[in-house]
C-alpha cells in the first residue's frame, strides 16, 4: 500500500480559540501537499492537535481532507482517545468518511503496560475495520514500545506500519533492524522525528512522517526522491540545509514552530490549542529569521 | 480552611463499562470516607479516572457527592483538562454543584512549558472562581512543577494549596521547606504518594492526599491522628504494617490495586476504565493476600 512509503505530511488543524476547525484554512494547507505531490496526508497528528479537538471537529476535518485529496492520495488519521471506546468510535468515523488508515497512539493518563496497549489496538483494529498504523510517540503519550510490543501488536488483522520515532545516525540501522525482526514481511516500518528521519530512510526506513512536510513539502519530498534515486549526498546536503529549522523544532517544539512559520508566512491565521500558547515575539522572529534565509514559502 | 489539612480520601469512580457512574457504588465509597471522618474528600483524582468521564458524568459524581456530604466534609473535585477552556467549564460546573475546592492538574498531550501551565492556572481561577488546589502529579500529567512555578501560581486569587508528590523520607524536608519558601504565609502544602506520605506529615506537611485512605479511611486517620499527637513512633509503626500494601501500589499501581481491593472486598463491583485492565489473577491473588493479612475491609 503506498499510503506507507515515502513522505507522510503531516499539518497542523487550523481551529478556533473555542475549537472549531477551520475548513477554508485547513483546505489552503491540504492544497499545498497535493500540489507537491506528498505521497501521503497525515491529518490530525499530534501537529493537527488531535485530542484537543471533539469528534464532531475530527469528523469535520476528516470529510474537507477526504474531499480535497478527491481519493488521489491516502489519508492517514489519528483516531487516538484516552478510552478505548471512544478509539473505536473515531475509527469508525474515520472509515466511514472515507480514511485510508488511522494512526492509533496509545494516548494515556494513568500509565499503560504492554497488555492494556496490545488490547486497545486489538479493540480499535477489530471494531474498526480500519487499517492502522501505531503511532508511536512517547514524547506525547509518554508510552514506550518495545519491539516485542510492536511486534505482537503488528501480527493483529489490520495493522499496518508502525511510525517509530528515529533515533539518531549511530542508533538508526539497529533499532530499524529490531522492528524488521519483530514484525511480518511487507509491514511499513516508517520514521518520525524530523531531524533524524533522512538517516532513518537511508538505513532502509519505509517512510517520514514529517512535521516540516506539512508545511513545506517540497522541500521534504526533494530529499526523499534523492533517497529513492539512491544519491545519499545529496540527500544529506538537502537534510543539512534544513538543520537550522531542526534547531527551531529543538528548541520550541516543531508544533509551536509550524504554527509561527504558517502565520509568518500568510498561509494561515491559527493558533494552538490552549494551553498551548503561540511562540513569544523573540522565539517567533527567530522563526522568521530562519524561514526568510532558507528561502522557505 | 479545614479541607487544606489531614487525610483528603482519593476513592475511585466506579462506573460502568461505557463510563455512567454507578452512583450508588459511589454512594457506598463515600459513606466509608464520611464515617471514618476523613478532613476531605478528593473525588475525580487521578484514582478516581476523571479524564476519562465526560463532562456530564463528571457533574452527576459531584452531585451525589455534594449530596452524600451534606456539607459537612469538605469536598475537592478534579477539574483537569487538555484544554483550557474544557477545565473552565468543569470548574464551573463543580462550583455550581457545590464543591469546596477544584484539585487541577496540567493534563498534557503536547508537553507544556510553565508559562503554558501558569496561564492555564490563571484562566481557570479567574472564570470560575473555585478554589484551587495545584496538582502536581507528574506521574500522570508528565509535568513537572519547580518550587518557582508553584510560588508563581501560589500568588493567583484563589489558589490555596499544593498538591505535591512526596519524596522519599531522605528529601522530604528539603523539598518542603522550598515550597514553603516558595508560597505565602497560609498556603496549604500537602502531599501525595501514600508510601512517603507520613514521613512528609511528620516533616511538616499540612495533608496528605491518600489512594489509600479512599478505601481504608479508618487506618489512614489514625495515622495523622498520631501525627497530630505528635507521636512520630506511633505513626511510623501504623505506617510500617501497611508497607505490604505501598509494595503492591509499587508493583501494580495504586489504581489498580484499589480497584481490586473494592472488589475482593465486595465493596463495590468496578472495573477501571478501558484501556486500564483490571487486575490479572496472580496480581489479584496478591492483593487478596496482603488486605487479608493487615485486616482490612
Amino acid at each position: 500500500m503506498t499510503f506507507m512509503t515515502g513522505v507522510s505530511a503531516f499539518p497542523i488543524t487550523p481551529a478556533s480559540a473555542d475549537g472549531k476547525v477551520d475548513t477554508a484554512a485547513l483546505r489552503t494547507l491540504l492544497g499545498r501537499l497535493l500540489a507537491a505531490k506528498v505521497d501521503s496526508i497525515g491529518l490530525l497528528g499530534s501537529t493537527g492537535s488531535y485530542p484537543y479537538l471533539t469528534r464532531e471537529e475530527r469528523r469535520r476535518a476528516i470529510e474537507v481532507a477526504v474531499d480535497a485529496t478527491g481519493g488521489t492520495t491516502p489519508l492517514l488519521v489519528g483516531v487516538g482517545a484516552l478510552r478505548t471506546d471512544d478509539a473505536v468510535r473515531l475509527a469508525q468515523d474515520a472509515k466511514a468518511a472515507g480514511a485510508t488508515a488511522g494512526l492509533l497512539a496509545p494516548v494515556s493518563y494513568t500509565p499503560l503496560n504492554d497488555d492494556e496497549v496490545f488490547e486497545h489496538f486489538a479493540a480499535v483494529a477489530r471494531a474498526s475495520q480500519l487499517p492502522l498504523c501505531i503511532y508511536d510517540n512517547p514524547g506525547t503519550t509518554h508510552f514506550t514500545f518495545g519491539p516485542a510490543l510492536v511486534g505482537r501488536i503488528s501480527h493483529l488483522a489490520g495493522v499496518v506500519a508502525v511510525k517509530s520515532p528515529a533515533p539518531d545516525a549511530g542508533a538508526v540501522a539497529t533499532h530499524l533492524a529490531e522492528l524488521r525482526c519483530a514484525v511480518p514481511a511487507g509491514f511499513s516500518v516508517g520514521f518520525s522525528v524530523d531531524l533524524n528521519a533522512v538517516e532513518a530512510l537511508l538505513a532502509g526506513g519505509d517512510a517520514w512522517y514529517s512535521v516540516a512536510a506539512g508545511l513545506f513539502p517540497q522541500i521534504c519530498m526533494q530529499i526523499v526522491q534523492a533517497v529513492r534515486d539512491k544519491d545519499a549526498t545529496e540527500a544529506r546536503r538537502l537534510n543539512a540545509r534544513l538543520q537550522p529549522l531542526w534547531e527551531l523544532f529543538r528548541e520550541f517544539s516543531s508544533l509551536r514552530v509550524v504554527y509561527a512559520a504558517a502565520d509568518l508566512l500568510d498561509i494561515c491565521r491559527a493558533v494552538p490549542p490552549r494551553p498551548i500558547l503561540p511562540l513569544a515575539e523573540p522565539a517567533r522572529k527567530k522563526v522568521a529569521t530562519t524561514i526568510r534565509n532558507l528561502g522557505l514559502s
